[in-house]
């Protein structure tokens, strides 16, 4: 069963736009796995995508991303949320009948609600979001291992075509991921609540440390604050594509810290414990 | 000189009330530096006791917290913040002359200003708190390098003897720590900041996370709310005792929240950008 799963993905050349940590992960993974003919990693900078292939993380370079969505049949989009849609709307003409196209991005609604509707061009596209990444950036962190065991939320719509979703989850499932389906909305919600109110508190709690208390920080303020390392020009994106929900999400959060500061402000000992005890209970849930 | 260190900090009897991560940690350390003729492991749970001694965390253990006291030379209270003030003067009238006695509680101005103005009975008192620890809990993960590099804060007063501050800030680095000494006040302050706020973050966040999304939380969330894990019954004292800066920190962090707030409504790029840049070089300035 898994060596007809992996046999249906065998693709001819999968071509990579953006090779920082997560393109440069699909790309060793992909080699390891021998899911294409050629992994091309498509990019700006060629000197990061020569040191990417010498480091074993693609078989080809290109800086020319027509040329490569022109000899592609899977692709897929790496780069920041902001550029994604101009990107993959700038090689759409270029694109070979039947190709694939997907993306990474950390937002959905956006990225296809903008793409689907005046779609041109051949190929498909279905938006993607592997739940997979570090605040490390750049291939040199790349791990053929990233995906695996993570989930990857696929976002197709009612205008996408099935065999298109199924060749996409085929593919991240290749990777070692475990897919799940969402609309774009309900994607952008959940992460709101699971990813970027999360960072935006660690940005703000690593932020309001004052700096002579820096040596005080042990490892639970490292835990807490860690996602607020990433990269504040990819975050930016994401802030402004999911703000909206975000800002629910914020909302939401400031309830419970109304009823953490009442707690606080009566020394109520009882409020005090069930705060605590249901974030206890939820963290548990989570395992490690 | 490291040997002099040594010398300087051997023991008779050390004694260890409270034999949890930190206490067992502290066991450890102390039998395989040999810094005590006899770690003795005081608690109320013989069978507990029983088994951190099996696991080579204890030489002894005593569930008379009285006839440990009067055996002892060296004492640390590792138990929760609530009980160490009315452990410690329950066993003062039994202490040894010249013995010297600490603890490894998360709050120090209600511990050290309740037992510093009326101090009866032989020995000295010292508050401490060794900065590591883990939302794991008990001697099972005791762990012989948990002070290693880590921070030891000492906060003596002006009334605790200059040589009894020495023997205690001697006991901490011979289990490897960096020792360093504060006002009472200045360790809750600070601690109030980049311990206690976090734990409340990471447990309102966690708490607030809906059942259903718990699949989508991906490392991002988990590390954020890792020590939302530890013992509500521990954190509710410390929150209780360090109350007044804990709300203190979270009106600062609040006034934090106003700005992304203010900026996530505006759509506000820069604004954003410049919050995510002031986390990310706090973050970036602590090292992993």
């Amino acid at each position: 069963m898994i060596v007809v799963t992996l046999e249906s993905m065998k693709t001819g050349t999968l071509a990579i736009f953006g090779t920082g940590l997560i393109g440069g992960s699909v790309g060793l993974a992909a080699r390891q796995r021998g899911l294409a003919g050629t992994v091309l990693g498509v990019g700006r900078n060629l000197d990061r995508l020569s040191r990417a292939k010498q480091q074993g993380v693609l078989d080809e370079v290109s800086v020319d991303l027509e040329q490569a969505a022109a000899r592609a049949d899977f692709m897929v989009f790496c780069t920041p949320v902001e550029i994604i849609v101009d990107q993959i709307r700038s090689i759409a003409p270029f694109c070979r009948p039947g190709c694939l196209i997907t993306d990474a991005g950390s937002t959905k609604a956006a990225i296809v609600g903008a793409l689907e509707p005046d779609w041109q061009g051949e190929g498909t596209f279905v938006g993607s979001h592997p739940l997979a990444g570090s605040e490390k950036q750049g291939a040199d962190f790349a791990d053929a291992r990233l995906f695996q065991g993570r989930l990857t939320v696929i976002t197709p719509t009612a205008r996408t075509p099935a065999a298109a979703v199924e060749k996409v989850r085929s593919f991240w499932q290749s990777l070692g991921a475990t897919v799940v389906t969402m609309t774009p909305e309900e994607h952008d919600q959940a992460l709101a609540h699971t990813s970027h109110l999360p960072h935006l508190l660690a940005s703000a709690l690593a932020a309001g440390l004052p700096s002579d208390l820096a040596r005080l920080a042990a490892s639970g303020f490292r835990d807490t604050t860690r996602i607020a390392a990433g990269d504040p020009s990819v975050w930016t994106g994401i802030f402004l594509q999911n703000r909206h929900r975000v800002l629910e999400s914020l909302r939401e959060f400031s309830a419970g810290m109304q009823e953490w500061q009442a707690a606080l402000e009566k020394g109520d000992r009882d409020a005090i414990t069930r705060l605590l005890q249901r974030g206890k209970q939820a963290r548990d849930a989570l395992g490690n």
